[in-house]
This record gives C-alpha cells, sequence and structure tokens, in this order.
C-alpha cells in the first residue's frame, strides 16, 4: 500500500539543505509505486503541528527544483523545537495522530544535533507503540560537529566560503605598511572546524592567517601575547582567525570577558564578540592599530561560492535517506563514509541515530599545533576535497536569483 | 624622447583597483614609442618616496596582468598620505628630484577623494615651476562619492556584492516563524550609494529589506519605531539596512549612542557600530528578537560576485588615462559621462581634479522616500547596469587564485 513522505528542515540554516531536500524529492518521485506525496513541513516540526505543509510532489517544476537545489538557507523554514524528553507525554499521541491522518510512512529530518534528537525520540516513541511510521535524519550543520560521519553536508560550503574570505580579508590588511592586527572571528561555539578552515586561505607558507584559534585548546593571553609578538616580526599585517567559542583553561568564554551572555531557546549561549574582546587586548597591550571582523551569517547562508562536492552530496544525503527508509531504516541518521583521501572517495551509510544526537566531534586535538595557536598540515588531505568545485549559479540582472515560497 | 610612467593606487582597496592598473599597464605598453618603462609606486607615494617601486613592464606576464585584474584589494600596495598644503614645502623639490631621477613623464595615480588631492598639488606645483610632468587621476571607491563623474569603479561590484548578501541574509532571516529584526550594517560614512544598493537585494515588491536609512536623511528614533512597527505588521521577520554613518538632524552619529560603550575587563571602552545600536534599541523598546550583522571589509575586497561592465569600466579608466596623459593632459581626473540608461552607454571624459579633491557626492536625497526609510525605483535605471555581468573567475583546489607581489 502506497504512503507518503514527509520531510522537514530544522535548526540554522546552511549553503546546501535545500540540495538535501531536492535529494528527497526527486528521489521520492522515483518511487511513485510505494509513495504517493512527498509533503514538507512549513517550519520543520513545529509548523506542522500546525498543520502547516505543502505538497512538494505536485506543483514544482523540474526548473524550480534546481533553483533551490542551489538556494541557501531553508526553503521550507525552519524550526528550533525541542521535543518532550518524557515519551508519554501527550504531544506524542497528537503529532502521531496527524501524522496518521496524512498517511505519512516516511518522516525524514534534515538537521543538526537537535533535530537528531527529534528524529531519535519519534523513532523510540513508535517501536514503543508499534507505529509502523519510520524515522530517519539526513546530516546538516556548517560546524561539521556530527558523529559518526566523516563530515556533514553544508561543512564543505562553508569551509569553502571562510577560506575566500579570510584569504579576501588578508589582501585588504596587507596594503597598508603600517603595524596592524586583524582579528577575524568565525562561527563555531563548540567546535572548531569552521574555523580550522581559514588554514586554507594561506597562499604559500607563512601567509596569513598566522594565527588560528580553536574551542578545543585552551586560550590563554599570555601565550597569545608571545604568539602574536613573534608574528609581528614576521610582517606588518597579521591576521588572526577565532572561533566565536573560545575559552580560557577554566572554561570561560573570551567573549564573556566583556560580560554580555544571554540564552537561547535551547539553553545555548548567546555570544557576541571575542573577537571585540581580542581586538581591545591588541590595541591596549600593543598599542598598534587593531580591528575585528565578524564574518557572521554569511558563513552558514552564503551562495557565493558553493562547493559542487558538497551539493552534490547533500543531495546524495537526501535520495540515499529516501531509499534507505524505504527499505525499512528507521532510527537512523544517513552518514558518509570515507574510503580514500585521494583520489576522493566516500560511500554513504546509516548509523544509529541515539548514538548521534546530543553529542559533539571536537576537531582533533592531534591537529592542533604551536601551542593552540595554528592548524597542522595534516588537516589538509581531510578537508581539501570537501571544498572542490564550483556549481554553475542561477543569476538574472546581475544577482543571484533565489528560491523562495510563495 | 621617451619617458616612463610611475602609477600608484592609494585609499581603501576596492575589488576593481588592480583592474585600472592593469589598464595602465597593459595601455602603456602599447605606446613604446614614447614609453620606456611602466614603474608602479609601492605603496603609494609614501612608498614612493622611500624609494620603493616596481617595473611592471618587465616581468609581469599576460597570465599574471589577466590573474591581476581580477584580484581585489591594492596589488602595489596603498597609503593613506596626505602632502603638505603649502606648495613651497621642501617636500616638493624632494619629490620632484626623485621623479626626474627616474626620468618619469607621466604620473597616474588611482584614488578617491584624498588621492586626487594629491594630483591637485602636484599638477599646480608642476606648473609653478614649469616642470613637463604630468599628473593624472583615475576615479576608484566603493563609496561612489566623487563629483562630476557618473560613478566610480569600484562602486558597482561593492553594488552587487551588497545586494546579493542582503538577499541571502534576508533568505536566512526568513527561515523562522518568531519575530525578528535583523539590522545590516553597510559601508558608507558621508555617502548612503552603497546601502541604497541594498533594496537591489528585494526579489519582489514589499521583500526585504524593508526599511533603508542613509546618512542624507536624518534618522528620528521616533520615526524609526514608527516605520519598524508598520514593517512589523507586514512580515515577522524584517530586514533593517543602515550605513555606518547615519546621524540625527543635530548630526550626532547614531553609533555615538552608545550609551552602554561597555567596558571590557581590562577597562577599556568597547566601540560599536550603529548596527548594535539600534540592535539594542529594538530589543529594548520592541521586546523582540533583534541581532546585528556588520558585513564589514568584504564590501571592498570580495572578489567572489564582481560585476563585469565594473571590471571594464576599471580598465578602461586605466587605459583612457594612459592616452590622456601621453596627449597632453595634466591636472585632470578620468570620469564617466553617461549617455544612456537604455542601452546602457558611458563615455571617458576628463574633468578638472581641483573640482573633484575634497568634495564629496552625496546620494540625492530625490531619491529617498518614506520619511527617509526607503529608496525610490528611479535609482533603479542608474544601479542596474553597473552590476551587470561576472567574469570567469580564476579557481584552483576549489578557492579564489588572487595576484600578489613576491
Amino acid at each position: 500500500m502506497k504512503k507518503n513522505i514527509l520531510v522537514g528542515q530544522s535548526g540554522g540554516p546552511t549553503a546546501v539543505i535545500n540540495a538535501s531536500l531536492y535529494g528527497v524529492v526527486t528521489e521520492g518521485m522515483e518511487h511513485l509505486d510505494d509513495i504517493e506525496h512527498v509533503y514538507g513541513m512549513v517550519n520543520g516540526i513545529e509548523g506542522f503541528l500546525k498543520d502547516t505543509y505543502l505538497d512538494l510532489s505536485l506543483g514544482l517544476t523540474q526548473k524550480e527544483l534546481e533553483l533551490i537545489k542551489l538556494t541557501p538557507a531553508a526553503y521550507l523554514g525552519s524550526c528550533r523545537y525541542k521535543l518532550p524528553k518524557d515519551l508519554t507525554s501527550p504531544f506524542y499521541p497528537t503529532l502521531f495522530r496527524k501524522l496518521e491522518a496524512l498517511d505519512i510512512g516516511y518522516f525524514l529530518y534534515i538537521g543538526g544535533n537537535d533535530s537528531m534528537d527529534t528524529v531519535s525520540k519519534l523513532s523510540r516513541y513508535a517501536a514503543q507503540v508499534g507505529s509502523s511510521i519510520r524515522f530517519l535524519g539526513i546530516p546538516k550543520t556548517i560546524d561539521n560537529d556530527l558523529m559518526l560521519t566523516d563530515h556533514t553536508p553544508g561543512y564543505g560550503s562553508a569551509a569553502k566560503y571562510v577560506a575566500s574570505t579570510v584569504r579576501e580579508i588578508s589582501l585588504d590588511a596587507s596594503v597598508y605598511q603600517q603595524q596592524a592586527v586583524t582579528i577575524i572571528e568565525l562561527m563555531g561555539r563548540g567546535a572548531g572546524w569552521l574555523t580550522a578552515a581559514s588554514v586554507l586561505a594561506r597562499k604559500y607558507e607563512k601567509d596569513n592567517p598566522l594565527l588560528i584559534y580553536l574551542p578545543e585548546a585552551p586560550f590563554d593571553f599570555q601565550s597569545f601575547t608571545g604568539s602574536l609578538t613573534e608574528a609581528l616580526r614576521q610582517r606588518p599585517d597579521v591576521i588572526v582567525c577565532v572561533s566565536e567559542g573560545i575559552m580560557d583553561v577554566s572554561g570561560r568564554l573570551i567573549c564573556e570577558y566583556n560580560d554580555e551572555a544571554r540564552l537561547d531557546n535551547f539553553g545555548h549561549k548567546m555570544l557576541t564578540g571575542c573577537g571585540k574582546v581580542l581586538e581591545n587586548f591588541v590595541r591596549n597591550h600593543f598599542g598598534i592599530k587593531a580591528r575585528s571582523v565578524e564574518v557572521n551569517v554569511s558563513q552558514r547562508c552564503s551562495g557565493m561560492v558553493l562547493s559542487q562536492t558538497d551539493v552534490e552530496e547533500a543531495a546524495l544525503a537526501g535520495s540515499f535517506g529516501v531509499q534507505s527508509i524505504l527499505n525499512g531504516a528507521t532510527g537512523k541518521m544517513v552518514a558518509f563514509s570515507r574510503r580514500t583521501d585521494q583520489p576522493y572517495s566516500i560511500e554513504c551509510t546509516l548509523v544509529d541515530v541515539n548514538e548521534v544526537c546530543n553529542r559533539e566531534k571536537p576537531f582533533p586535538t592531534h591537529w592542533i599545533t604551536k601551542h593552540g595557536s595554528n592548524i597542522s598540515p595534516d588537516f589538509l588531505p581531510y578537508v581539501l576535497p570537501l571544498i572542490q568545485g564550483e556549481p554553475k549559479r542561477h543569476m538574472s540582472q546581475g544577482l543571484p536569483v533565489y528560491a523562495y515560497r510563495r
């Protein structure tokens, strides 16, 4: 008997989360023997609870699907909605009644840690009540911090954007002769993968960024002073890349050195400005020109320098997810397993979503060198394949054309 | 008798200042009957005074020149160096002796207001002492605020970057359902041309950015409150674009409203931009989620979304400058005169550099609408031609390849 697919997007945007949606929809429409409709939740599970969803198998032309594939952010809208921990909560039967009313057999959720928590709870509840609905997670995060997968869709394009941007800011900083330090603050609360990608900005050995700091290694002002002094001996224009979440040895965030932190809905700290803190530190302790640049949300939503590899892998994760769920998988997340670095080759696998959710994969400390101020060249064979290739962008009147819900 | 060209770059970087350098060098090498060498000052006139220059007619291959053409920032390095006002200063004979020693006949300076001031002083000094050396300015600024030219090289690419980025941040902001205001702070201390380009980000009428504020119209918090209230009735995700230099009716900069000019742990004042001030204002007065994004230096140094039109016009300004100076022009700046909007057509002209320097061309107030919170559609036929086309970028290993001095 035919069932329907329900797909949603959750958590923060990435440049390729819509490529995964593309993968789900196009693959779903290849299985019209098993599937009647591919529905999309608008604003994730939060929106679905309010009965907002679309029929993606009707009404989207191939041209629109191709446009969606290269559109950043989240075409379906997103949410940050934590499901009740208690599986006996009335939330679950309410939701399942809605799923059954729509004849959903397959529930696919594209997201990060928190979204995998949703998949975990729903699949466990289904098992408990003997529901036949299957639940599968498709990974997505620019942070690259999901367990049990070589990397995550979204990371490659964000890494490419960061490397390109840092390379350009380094050129900008190099035009004057006077000593000046530029602090570039990059995304990454707990994991430094994205900031580590700034090492790719170097055009030659000993090029900027001369110093790179990640949350995985404790930040120490005295050690920073020493490293910066040495860097300023090498060149007058020094670029320092830092993750927003760098912290001292006691676990105190460097951005809290300005005493300004709030909590968001998930209880995450909302960070503002370790870049500013370090800018001030440099200006006052070195008496030289200092500025800070927060690269901000463009890291996750820019479509300017997509990685073709990332786009294709994100789509692959979506289509592999559909194949897997039709073959019986539930309570799993699609993951990438790397066969070889050179030539680069991966295969899709399934991992237990319960082993993924609510955990973080840190940047390996053996790739952090020079007292926490540099990244090892051993990182390069890992990261370089992920940023390769550029898709042909859809442009009109000099501007990028992006898909949006009308 | 053959003479040499000396070319320099000055002021802040742009994405196409090197395209003008390309124009100067390639055109110079077309006139080997008149010209022996094309020299480039390293770090502008400040560097030249320290005898740092390069021979650009030797040693640069065509391939390197093509790479320079699409490299942002300033290949030769730059400076911010104000020449003495007093033309009887010993500075002038010292400089002219250096120019004569290198057999310079033609001095071309690529820059903005301040650089045109340099050209003005040098040409006036030359006239005074009867020197035959000629001095010519080639315009460059992302701010588009030079007098007597339809627009400036550098503006088109910056405008395209701003419009693309604002469009992407608008997508990013649209994924959640909750009410939230995003303030995007854009470059422009005195002139709002660049911020005005954010109007191009709209994908349809009444799309974001809903509110746009320029320095040319006084910013009023009460009026802003009214406009934002209305905007929030239209959609939950409101984007507000502001120039860094917006000010109130008394001329006080909004960034100076930062009462919470916070102290960091080291007891030093941390200055923030007007974006942060407005973010805090919105959070406190509306009680809703607010964030601010400072797009920062990428506006002037990104090579990600160059305007082909801008690149070609910048190169044209350089080559026209060489032709003009060889034909006897001195004390002039290359300018663009627009023949028609549609089809777009310009011609190069020469204007008196003394009429350009130390003045600013503001954004026309008749293009500012809705109590200073919006931009008129009449601006579009002016700006759209400037952002058209995308040059094929030089990429290697997934990253942009940029030229640099070795």
